[in-house]
């Protein structure tokens, strides 16, 4: 699959990592896509065969376009590739606005709802954000199985993201459907309590699993 | 233990019967605590020992007094019951201020930072609020272990209710102590999700581990 990322910082580079492993054809969209301190920090990419491109390039590649900015910067940089580019194309949206101070930058909403307001022609669907860039290319790193959630309101759209989520090892028993974008919230939210608990055990590397009731 | 429980909705009512089970002296504290309805409805736990005051008369049993009221109604009913008379008690709080429209009555901080700020002088606990009423009690109806959340700035009135909570089922290293009262958010906002989780699969009896990456 023809995936662009936007964003080469932890997230985007894991993820660019993972699907090239899964054989998927990638190009990482970044403002500076020229700049040699990134292409040398991105070397171990580019030999495997990933691409650099400016993000408009990057969306212009994808079928699926992701969203690896930081929170603050997403609608701002979409706005920039421009509504008719991204008209089509799945938008796998990972990111969270979570600021320095610990709080949220769309404390009564979400993130990923207001992309899919923004860009009604183009389907998002919010998961992977409740891991770590580790954790979302490596889920079998954990000493159990975990849960990954996606919202969106798009089904076949999901169906897509969900096939990419077993690409990168998350099995098909982990992946919880929530409903609609507006389920985007409660994923987003989670960053107060993944925070929490980041810094209680002195770990990013954790993911958590919906316990049901037993013999459910 | 001496116990208090403000609130007899399902969860003050499942803690009641959780704790009295567990041997302790519980009073359960209602604004109608003369009302034959509620009387009726709470003939079991009448039955096991449990007994009904108003809010003042739980307070004042209480070595421990359990916040189990609606967030929205919290701060208010503890004014009402008053500083003096909250005074050194240890004030577990389960309360989550979550609203009919599924957004929360305090998004920007939590209830549980704000009964520590509008009492001072009463420690208080944050937990239990990321599982519902039959969960809290009974852990062992899941399928597996998962993880309850404590937050608090006194460490006394933390091992106080690790005590309750073992008393409740929970075992041990279920326990994670996230720090501080101001880690509270994360388990109070962690209410999106959890409603999320509960719509999806149908159910809200249902817990969350933390999983650890693997050999940790």
């Amino acid at each position: 699959m023809r995936i662009g990322i936007l964003g080469t910082g932890h997230v985007g580079r894991a993820l660019a990592a993972g699907w090239a492993r899964a054989g998927h054809d990638i190009v990482l969209g970044s403002r500076r896509p020229e700049d040699t301190e990134l292409l040398t920090e991105l070397k171990e990419l580019l030999e495997a065969g990933v691409r650099v491109g400016d993000p408009a390039t990057a969306t212009a590649h994808a079928e699926v376009l992701v969203n690896a900015t930081p929170g603050a910067a997403s609608i701002p940089l979409l706005e920039s590739v421009g509504a008719h580019a991204l008209e089509g194309k799945v938008l796998l949206d990972v990111a969270v606005g979570f600021q320095e101070d610990h709080t949220l930058t769309h404390p009564l909403v979400s993130l990923g709802e207001e992309i899919q307001q923004a860009f009604p022609r183009t389907p998002v669907v919010k998961t992977l954000c409740t891991v770590d860039s580790v954790v979302m290319v490596a889920p079998q790193s954990l000493e159990g199985p975990s849960t990954i959630f996606l919202s969106g309101d798009d089904a076949d759209a999901k169906r897509t993201v969900a096939g990419l989520l077993t690409d990168l090892g998350w099995p098909q028993e982990s992946l919880l459907d929530l409903g609609g974008i507006g389920t985007a919230r409660g994923q987003e939210h989670f960053a107060l309590l993944f925070i929490g608990i980041a810094l209680a055990t002195d770990s990013f590397t954790f993911g958590i699993r919906v316990v049901p009731r037993a013999g459910a």
